[in-house]
C-alpha cells in the first residue's frame, strides 16, 4: 500500500534484465555505444519523427530544465501553470540553466491552462520593451501534477496561441506515458502534430532505474543541447546504461503496458474511494494519480495499517472528528498491485 | 506639461554647478576620490548610521540587483509586489545579479503589499524541503509604483514578519526622497529602524543626472558589494562625478527640498483633476504621481495641447464619447511648476 | 585489448548483484533510503572523519563542479594544472556551476604541480583589489591525468600554501582509488589529514556504472550543496540506485581491489612496453595509465589487430618509418586482464 | 606631474558645456532624446558605416563584457592576451556577462599577440568535442595595456585567422582614439575594414566623465544588445547625459586632438626618459602610455616633489642604490602639459 508516489517503485525486471545484458566487455562513452544508436532509432519510430534529435540524461529536472534552455533565452518568459512541476519542485534549475528567465505563472482548474488564460498572458505587453521579460515559450506538462490530462487536441489549442506569437512549446512529459494511454493517441499526436517542440520524455516514474529522453522535434538546436547537457555534468561517462535502460523501456510497448497498469489501478482506487461514504475526488483520475477526499477515519485506519501517501495540501492535520473528510494524494504506479487497491480501500472504507 | 516620467526632467541647477567644481585637476580613481569621502560621511549622519557601508551606482536596477543580490542567494525567493520595479521594469535584472533566485509577486492594493499577504506567502511551504526554492529576503519599494507609500509603522510589520523567518529586508528608495517628505519622517525611521537592512537610495528621478546610492546598514556584506559591483561594471574610473552629484544632493536637503517641490505639485494637480466633473482618483496621490481618470474630453483637449503622459493602464484607447472617462498616470518632479499643472488642469476641465 | 579509456570498461559483478538486491518493492526518494544510510557511515568510517557530510551524483563533472561551487564564490580564482579534467574535459562546468570563477592554470611536470608554482600563483598579486579575481581555492587531481600521483606528503604541501592564504582545497578522486592504492596510504591520510577539504569520490572509472561520491570533511557545507545538487539536476529520485552501487563499492574494499587490479595491469604493460627496442615513457607509471612512447610498426601491428588506444597528443599521425616512435595513453581498468596486456605487448614487440 | 592613470584627468571643457547645454527641459529617456540620434549618425559617419548599431553604457568594463556576450556563447573561449584588460582588470565581469566563457591567454611582446600565437591557440583542439570549450571569439586591446598598438595590417591578419575558423572579433577601444592617432589611419581602415565586428569606443580615458560606446557593425545582434544592457542595469533612464558627452566627442574630431594631445605628451616624456643616463624604455611607446625604466635616485627625486606614477610591475620597492634602475608605468592624458612633463624629465635626470 504505497502510494506516496511513482518515485519509489522499483524498476521493471525487464530493465534490470537489459542493464545486465548491456554489462558486457567494452563500449564507447558518452552517448556512442550501439545502443544509442538504436534507441535513437526506435525512438524517432514511436515518434513518427525521422528527424528528431533524442538524448538521455537521468533526472527530470535535468530533462526539463535542458529542454527549455535551449529554446527560451535569458530574457525569456516561461508560459507554465502555477503547479508545474519546473516552478514547484525544481528549486529553481531551468532559470538556473536557462541563465536567467522567468516562469510566467497561470492559474487553471485541476493544474491544467486555458487557452483563454493563455493568451491573455502572452497578450500581455505591459510597459512593453525593453524594460521587460520577452515573450519566450510554453510549457505544458502532461499528464499535469494533478492526475488530469491534457487531450491532443487540447495541447493544440495552446501551442497554437504560442505560434501565433512567435513562441514554440515545450511538454514535461514525466508521466508521458501515463497521458498517451489515458488519450488512446499516438506519440505524434500527442506532440509535434500538436505542436510540440521538445519533450521531456519521462522514463523514471514508470518503471526505469532513472533515464529520461529529451525529444528535439527539429534538430537545429541538438548540437547546443549535448553543449549544455554537457556543461551540466550531465553527459554520462558509461552511457551505455541508461540506454540499456530506455531500450528495454521502448522495446515490446513496455513503455505503455507499465503506463496502462499504473493507470488502471488508479481508476479502480479512484472508482473505489468514490464508493466511501462522505468522499469526493478533488481532481478528475485521469492518469495514474488519485486526488481525493475521504473521512478522517478511513485515514486513521490506512495510516495505522502503515499505507503510505500525503496529505495534499501537505500541511494538513489530521485531528478532527472521525467522520470530516481530508484531502489526499494517492500514486500509482506499474508495480501498484490490485490487492494493494483493494486492501487500502477497505481500510479507508472503515 | 510633461508627465511622463520624473526621470525626463532635467539636473537640478546645484547638481551641474557641483559636476563643474568636481572637474578640476587630477583625481583618485574607483570610489577613492575626496568627494565620496564626504559623501559617505554625509549619508551615514543623515541616516544616523555610523557603520553603514555606503556606495553609489548609476542606474536604480545596478542598485537594486546588487542589494538584493548581496542577501538573497540563487536559490532564494525575494518577497515583491506584483507591480514592483524590480519585477516589471528591470528584464531580470534581478535574477541576472543573484545568479537566480525568484521574485514571488504579492498582491495589495495601490501597489502595496499587506502584512496577512505577507504572512501567507512567506509561510507557505508547498512541499517543502529541498525541492523549493528557500525563503529569501523582502523587498519593498517606497514611494509605490502607484504613488503611494509605505509609513515607517507600515514598514516596520512587514519587516518585522520577514525577520520573524530569518529574513532581510531591502527597500527599493527610487523615490525615497518623496516617501520621507510625504511620511515627515525621519530617513532612519523609513529604513533601519523600521527594519530595513539596504537601501537603493534613488538620486536621478530626483534631480541627479545618474546617481543613486546603496546604503547598507550592517556593513558586514560590503566587500562582497565591492566585488558585484566591479563584476557588474558598475565601478565607475571617474567617480568624482557621481560623488559630486551625490553631494550636492544631501547638502543642506537639496533631495528633500527637491522632493517638496514634486509632491506639492502633484498634490495640486490631484487636487485639480478631482475638481473636474467626471473625474476620480484612481489611487491616493502620497507622493510625486498621480494615478487618476477624467473624461476623455479633457484627455483631448490636454494631448492637443502637447501635455506628456501615459494612460495608465498602457493599452487603452483615446476613442470613445467625450463625457467616458479614461485613466492616466500623471508624474510630477522637482521642475513641475505650478503654470504647468495649472495650465494642464485648464485644459482637462474642458 | 581496450586501454582506450577506464570509462568503457563495465560495471563490476558485485554492483550488478547490489543492484537488483535493491530493486525490491518502494523505496523512500532523494536519498533517504536505507541503504544511503549506510553508505554514509560506511565512508564516514573509511575516512575517519564521523562528522563528514556524504553525497552523491552519478557524473564526476557534476561531483567536481558542485564540490567547488559550495567553496568559491563567482569571482573567485580556483588553481588547478593546465592539464587538469575541470579544465580540459568539462565544457565550463565548473564556471557555469560557481557562477563564475576562473581557472588559474599552472604548469607542472606529469600534470602534478609544485609548490614552488603554487605559491607563485597565489602570491601574484596583479592589480590587487576590486579589479582582480580573488584568490579562490586549490584543485588538486589525484591521480593525475598523466597517470601519476600525488603522496599525502605533497598533498599537504600544496594545501598548506592554500591555507595559508586562507584558501580552502579540493580533490579531484575521479581515481582516488588507484591513487591510494598507488601510495599505500589510508583515505584519511591522503585527503583531510593531508588539508583537503572536500573530495570527489570517483566510483564510475573504477567498476561502478556511474556513481561519485562527494565527501565534505566540514559538514558546515551540507546545505548549500544540497541545494545546488537540486538546482543542478543531480538528484536522484531514485536514489537507491546510486546508493546500491556505492554501497557495494565500499563493502569489503571493493574499490581498492578493483583499483589494484587496474594498477597491477598498468605496471605490467608499462614495464613490457619498456622492454620494447625503441619505447620509453613519456610519464611515470604510478596508477592505471600508461604514457608511453614506442616505434610506428609496432603501432601498426597493434592496431591491426584491434587494440583500442588513443595517441597522445591527439593529433598525431601514424604515417612514418617503422622505427620512429609514437607515444600513447592505455588505460587500465579493473576488468584489464594479463592476457590482454600481454597479447598486447606482443604485438607492439613487432 | 600626474602620471597614475588616465582615468584621472578631468573632462574636457567642451564635454561639460555640452553637459550644460544638454540639462534644458524634458527629454525622453532611455535613449530616445534627439542628441542621441545625432551621436548615433555621426558615429555612423565617422566609421563609414551606415549600419552600425551604436549604443552607449558609462563604463569601460560594461562596453566588453556587454559586446563580448552578444557573440561569445556560455561555451565559448575568448582569445586574449594575457595583459588584457578583460583578464587582468574586470574581476570576471566578461564571464559574468557571457554566463561562462572562458578566456584562453595568448602570450606576445608588448601586450600583442602574433598571429602564430593566435593560429596556435585557435588550432588547438584537444580532445575535440563536446568535452571542450568551443572556439568562440578574438578579442584584441588597442591601444594595447603596454601602450602599444595594433595597425591596421595586424589587425587584419589577426581577424583573418580568427575568420578562418568562423570567429568574429571584438576590440577593446578603451584607447581607441590613441591608437588610431598614433597609426594615422581611419576608425573604419582600424575596425571592420581590418575585420572587427564590435567595438568598444573608448570616451573616458581620453576627456568624457565616462561614456563608451558600442559600435556593431553587422547591426543582427542589436536587439539582444539593449535586452543585456537592460538587464545588466546600464541603460540610463536620463541617457541624454551620456548623449551629449558622446556628441561633444566625436564633434570637430574632439576625440582626436584629445588624443593628440595625450600621444605628443607620451612621446616627449618617452624621449625625455630615454635621454636619462641608465634609461630604458620596457615598451616602445607608440600611444600615450610610457613604461619605462631609471635609476632609483631619479626616482627618488620624482615622488618626493610629488610626481603621481605606478612602479610597474606593481610589487617592487624603491630600496636600493641610486644607480639601480626600476621600472615604472607613466600614463599621459588630454590635460597632460609640456610642463608637467618638463619639469618630471628635471626631477628624474637628478
Amino acid at each position: 500500500m504505497f502510494f506516496a508516489s511513482d518515485n519509489s517503485s522499483p524498476a521493471a525486471p525487464e530493465v534490470l534484465e537489459a542493464i545486465a545484458r548491456a554489462n558486457e566487455g567494452y563500449a564507447m562513452p558518452y552517448g556512442n555505444d550501439p545502443i544509442m544508436e538504436r534507441v535513437r532509432s526506435r525512438i524517432r519510430e514511436i515518434f513518427e519523427a525521422p528527424e528528431a534529435a533524442v538524448y538521455l540524461v537521468a533526472t527530470g529536472t535535468a530533462a526539463n530544465s535542458l529542454a527549455l534552455a535551449i529554446f527560451n533565452p535569458p530574457w525569456g518568459s516561461v508560459y507554465c501553470h502555477r503547479n508545474a512541476h519546473i516552478e514547484e519542485d525544481e528549486c529553481g534549475a531551468p532559470e538556473f540553466y536557462m541563465g536567467g528567465g522567468k516562469l510566467v505563472l497561470l492559474d487553471g482548474d485541476h493544474a491544467r491552462m486555458t487557452p483563454e488564460g493563455l493568451e491573455k498572458a502572452i497578450g500581455f505587453t505591459g510597459r512593453a520593451g525593453v524594460h521587460n521579460l520577452q515573450k519566450g515559450m510554453l510549457s505544458l506538462t502532461n499528464a499535469t501534477e494533478n492526475g488530469t490530462i491534457y487531450r491532443p487536441g487540447d495541447v493544440a489549442r495552446l501551442t497554437a496561441i504560442a505560434r501565433a506569437h512567435g513562441l514554440p512549446s515545450h511538454m514535461d512529459g514525466a508521466r508521458f506515458a501515463n497521458a498517451v494511454v489515458s488519450a488512446g493517441c499516438t506519440p505524434a499526436e500527442m506532440t509535434w502534430k500538436a505542436g510540440i517542440d521538445v519533450l521531456s520524455f519521462g522514463g523514471t516514474k514508470n518503471g526505469l532505474m532513472g533515464v529520461e529522453a529529451v525529444v528535439i522535434f527539429d534538430p537545429a538546436k541538438a548540437w547546443e543541447f549535448e553543449l549544455r547537457r554537457k556543461r551540466g555534468g550531465h553527459l554520462f561517462s558509461k552511457h551505455r546504461y541508461l540506454s540499456a535502460q530506455m531500450e528495454a523501456y521502448v522495446t515490446d510497448d513496455l513503455w505503455l503496458r507499465l503506463a496502462g497498469q499504473a493507470n488502471r489501478a488508479a481508476a479502480r482506487l479512484s472508482q473505489g474511494i468514490l464508493s466511501v461514504p462522505g468522499a469526493s475526488l478533488v481532481h478528475p483520475t485521469e492518469a495514474n494519480a488519485v486526488f481525493a477526499s475521504w473521512p478522517r477515519g478511513g485515514h486513521r485506519k490506512a495510516q495505522e495499517a502503515g499505507a503510505a501517501y500525503y496529505f495534499w495540501p501537505f500541511n494538513q492535520s489530521l485531528d478532527g472528528p472521525d467522520h470530516e473528510p481530508l484531502s489526499a494524494r494517492l500514486v500509482c504506479s506499474w508495480s501498484t498491485t490490485d490487492q494493494d487497491v483493494d486492501r487500502f480501500l477497505e481500510l479507508i472504507r472503515g
